[in-house]
């Protein structure tokens, strides 16, 4: 199925021919803006403009109706009121055409009549075979020689190049086509989606991720058509196959933080855009924020080798800019590199005695090519260098078109990236144009260089993650099914905290040893078999807040005490809720403390069971510190959650504190994990706190809560 | 005294007469390309090349040595070997020159005998009264054409503006004069300040201050000459002045946290970064990481009135860049303007069925000038708008001159900013001429726009806040004085915890009641007068980790239990270390628990003593979530320590807790403030925790500690 879909983009991408319906002899319509775009950048098929009240447009024949065409059509691209459209793709359809862009507004984005039409669009699409670009979009650009398709109505041709870039908003891809038309970056492909009404970003990845002339991956996105096969695909992009290729995405309308409603501490910390986060964290998608960073990091990916590693050497002409490298490079977790002695000695030969030969190195303010080119080959030489920046400042003596050259030259044959920093605009610009000949990527200043070597550290350490497989517990599924059933049955909106238990315990949770009795006789019997002290708590489906009505008593240490306590307990509620049912009382082991952690899953509306980490706690809640995940998780993907928190130097332990016991936590993740994907019907499930001990100490859930999904 | 350096400054910004000692016939070199800069530039006044090998350079008549000038020379420029210098500036002061600027290299920042030589330029330029830029450095401009001054080496002459610019990086100077260059940024002054062996940044704020030419001021720095004396500077010129002027300020060496030894608690949150983050912020310096950054914010300052609120509306012809704004304003802190019935009424009488009334305003894809001008003269009408953002895609229909040309005018006679944001590079580039010709500053990206505009915000925020003055208590300072020096003369390294507390009660610190007690009678009594429960803590010379030698116990109830615990203390010490001798025990009220926060204080080498604030705890030392500030503060300054932790959410109460009683914990902070600066010889102090309760609750110190200065 998909297999047949990815052959039919190929004939999307390479249409051998494609009739304009609505094409125009008013260069300046959408219509005419389209159909030349296609005439005059050198589109190596036939162009069959439709239009029913020209007979030539710009010097092309047209015919009036689409059945007047005479050869076969690969492509139709529609360019008429959006009312009038179901009807051309009738027209399509009866003509056979498999391939159609739909370039009119007027759908799903105005609401209303549009949604409805954007209906019968897809009804039509699905009915004649036809693969959909659109409605509502720019159009498709295949800079392909062999094709060299301009389907879009902007203003530009861009030139070839490697980088496929796929937006959601049209707008948006003129914007770009201009700036890539000034940095003078080239694409493969150049895809507006529009509304998506068939042809989607995963249909787009899956025909991207086996085209030869693209290298890099490029998205804006506004949603996504389908999160968990995105996951899939773009997993296997990123990283599965061996033509892998890095995929940039700018996801945007972030939500602000706490707009959505809050129903428990798992909901109250989850907004949508940390789940984006997750998901792309999670499929090695590289995620950014703006279109600046997108081309920046895009530039490196398309033009240089991926560093294997975070130790960058920094060669620069100037101490201030150097300072402002190593200072980026901080914030953005790379190391300097520590040059050795053999490169140290090489510098030394070849610089000045006011140079300064340790990273970075500063070749001083009168330097010229000479010293560049031997700073630079001396570095790059270096083992413990895993790439390089150079930074230059157009100074007196400096001869910058020289030195670009020698970077140039440099960076050939070498397996390690080379980032320019040529700072400023005009007198440096012929040098960057030399370095950009070569293939070196430019940036007018240190960060954004630092910044883009950081995201190809990224990219490499995805690439070269340990793999893991997803681990299957041996658990009592069955047996926890019908717990949630039966409450499922009852209408109950939430699980008690025993119901909880007794769900969690199928699944192999370490517990607190609790249970249920009925009198104090009972009490007695089973504090006895936990072993004191425990801690009484009121079970009553009339009450919720147990604290808060004196329904809870901890830290019992004897069976005298137990009596008094179950006595306390039961007058306060008969007190404070006369009408309260009193089912008796959960003694509970007491817990020791230990570090307090949450769990917790929540369904997403588009990803389906989110997993949570993070501490326990008010600090956590307040400073919103938790880790997400789409469930479920591999073995790797529940250290990276607890990693992901910034309080995770707490859990290795602080002032020489002993780690806490990490293995069972993240058995605990792995088991929430299972959990997520094999039961329904809950909507939320919270556990917190779970208390995790030392090292081999092991954990104890103290308390958990399991609210189901509405009815 | 200030006041004459101000006047002195004067005549080396605007000299009338300049010898340039070094000046050289070849356009390459720094001699020839410094006085080619100054002659072809259109300097003002007279220029002496001093060249004892030439008879003219570039056809200007050239004296062999600084005495055969003719008339009187108001600044000398030296280009001169470093070794040569110090007799230069001799016959610089014979001839009564009062103004200097040394280009020359090889000197402090080459180490050894370059700082002797600097060391000997100082002394020489103290002598004569001579004011010096330099050594080191790129030079200095000035603008304005009663002038027309380059005395630098760059390759470029800056076109006049409203904004000064300073760099202890010479280097750097001259990418950003390229930079400059290409987005037409103009400059008043054009400061490199190299080793600042004798003018820095304080003396060139305070002449920038009156400086009529400058609107906005641009720091590049590596270190403070003199961190106190910058802070009242710069707060002066950012907000108290009748013509205030901005700062704008990047500190490059931002250390790695956790390189600087940690010693204590205190001394382990505080790097150096993080006071130069807490100084900016106590001075009205807006901090800013990047170059581009810098000029981004300047041009919006240059150029626009400040927003009076943090209320943005932006207008735009695409829907997707206009989510990407919004997704920024969010993160930079902006508020989307709720536009008022009459914006809205006016804007559906002006836009199509299908544009977006609602902030961001669409006007769709195909809107021609018409449609912008009405659109923004309706939300820069409306009083809910503080300001707004111009959005433009190049699309198809869009009439990107006409647009940019209506922009300019609806933006005159408006005092609220209006950012354009003409997406693109090389379609848009007319249209963004037009723009800055009317003074909108052009943003290639929403998120240049928006961090620009909230950056405006910040500066509002900081000339309208609340001013207030320094409290000061009534406090035993003598007592705590001979307190300290009593332990200084006794050659201690710290103070215990009575003692530090006795320091901590004359400065009115609420603490928990205490009483040493030499015996277990002594312990009754005093027991007795706190009130039960109460703690024990052994108190003596030897011991330093009470907890761990049995030394302390906690919550003992009555006279029998605190008898027994009295023994047991005793015991446990005589068992674990025989030989300490024991003072007594210390007897202490039990703290309620509170919220647990701590206050620091911390000497720093540039800045002296440093406030620390945060939430006691393990989870604030491992997020390092801590504010800073230089001491002395106002009562302001006390709110914003609280309210500037992340954690400050734990303070105010989560989940209808009450807040905390935030006015003793201000007034703790300012008696710390006051205590900070009134008492000599304390290295750090440490109080941690504090329990803080409820409004109106007070709060308690459990336990301090003082660290004295070394010998």
């Amino acid at each position: 199925m998909k297999q047949t879909q990815t052959k039919s983009l190929q004939t999307l991408f390479c249409p051998k021919s494609i009739a304009v319906i609505g094409a125009s002899r008013r260069p300046e319509s959408v219509g005419g803006s389209l159909f030349s775009n296609l005439l005059f950048n050198g589109y190596k098929g036939i162009l069959y403009p439709v239009n029913p009240k020209a007979d030539s447009i710009f010097g092309v024949r047209c015919y009036p109706g689409l059945s007047d065409v005479p050869g076969p059509v690969d492509l139709a691209v529609l360019i008429v009121p959006n009312v009038v459209v179901p009807k051309t793709l009738d027209e399509c359809g009866r003509k056979g055409i498999r391939n159609a862009i739909i370039i009119s507004a007027g759908f799903k984005e105005v609401g209303g009549e549009g949604t409805l039409l954007e209906q019968a669009v897809k009804k039509k699409v699905r009915k004649y075979k036809i693969r959909l670009i659109g409605p509502n979009c720019l159009g498709i650009i295949n800079t392909d020689g062999a094709v060299s398709m301009n389907a879009t109505f902007g203003r530009t041709m861009p030139i070839e190049g490697n980088i496929a870039f796929i937006s959601q908003s049209g707008a948006l891809c003129t914007a770009v086509l201009d700036y890539a038309k000034g940095e003078k970056i080239g694409f493969s492909k150049f895809i507006s989606m529009g509304n998506k009404a068939d042809i989607n970003e995963n249909d787009l990845l899956l025909f991207l991720k086996d085209d030869p002339k693209t290298k890099v991956v490029l998205l804006y996105l506004e949603d996504l058509a389908d999160g968990r096969r995105f996951i899939e695909i773009a997993r296997e992009i990123t990283g599965e196959v061996e033509n892998r290729k890095p995929i940039l995405a700018i996801k945007s309308g972030r939500t602000p933080q706490g707009a959505r409603a809050a129903s428990s501490h798992t909901g109250s910390l989850m907004g949508s855009d940390e789940v984006y986060d997750a998901v792309f964290a999670q499929c090695g998608v590289l995620r950014v924020d703006t279109i600046e960073e997108l081309f920046d990091y895009a530039r490196a990916f398309s033009k240089q080798p991926i560093p294997r590693g975070r130790k960058v050497a920094i060669v620069t002409n100037a101490g201030g800019p150097g300072i402002m490298a190593t200072d980026a490079a901080i914030r953005y977790g790379l190391d300097l590199a520590v040059l050795s002695k053999s490169t140290t000695h090489a510098l030394r030969r070849a610089l000045p005695s006011t140079a300064n030969l340790a990273n970075p190195v500063d070749v001083i303010g009168d330097a010229r090519h000479d010293r560049y080119e031997a700073a630079l080959r001396a570095v790059l030489k270096d083992p413990s260098v895993d790439g390089t920046i150079v930074i230059l400042t157009p100074q007196a003596m400096t001869d910058i078109e020289e030195i670009a050259r020698v970077i140039g030259k440099a960076g050939k044959n070498v397996l390690k990236p080379i980032l320019g920093c040529f700072m400023g605009i005009v007198d440096v610009s012929k040098g960057v144009r030399i370095l950009e000949d070569h293939g070196i990527p430019n940036y007018k200043f240190p960060e954004a260089a630092v910044r883009s070597f950081s995201k190809m550290v990224s990219y490499d350490w995805w690439v070269g993650r340990p793999r893991t497989q997803f681990k299957h517990f041996t658990v009592q599924k069955k047996k926890a099914r019908s717990l949630i059933q039966r409450a499922i049955r009852a209408k109950k909106h939430y699980l008690s905290d025993i119901e909880t238990f007794q769900i969690l315990d199928c699944y192999g949770f370490p517990l607190l040893r609790h249970e249920l009795a009925h009198n104090v006789t009972e009490a007695l019997h089973a504090a006895h078999r936990i072993g004191y002290p425990v801690a009484l708590k009121v079970v009553s489906p009339h009450i919720i807040h147990k604290f808060d009505v004196g329904g809870v008593l901890l830290n019992i240490k004897d069976p005298n005490e137990l009596i008094r306590s179950y006595d306390r307990i039961i007058d306060s509620i008969r007190t404070k809720i006369p009408k309260a049912h009193i089912t008796g009382v959960h003694v509970q082991e007491m817990a020791k403390t230990g570090k307090e952690v949450f769990l917790g899953m929540k369904q997403d509306p588009h990803f389906g069971p989110i997993l949570l980490f993070g501490l326990g706690g008010i600090y956590v809640e307040a400073l919103r510190d938790v880790s997400f995940r789409v469930a479920p998780i591999r073995e790797f993907g529940a250290e990276r959650m607890m990693e992901g928190i910034r309080s995770y130097p707490i859990l290795r332990g602080l002032r020489g504190e002993k780690p806490v016991d990490f293995k069972i936590l993240a058995e605990c993740i792995l088991r929430l994990s299972q959990f997520s994907v094999e039961l329904e019907g809950i909507e939320e499930l919270d556990i917190n706190p779970m208390m995790v001990y030392a090292t081999g100490g092991g954990a104890k859930i103290c308390d958990a809560r399991i609210i189901l999904k509405p009815a």
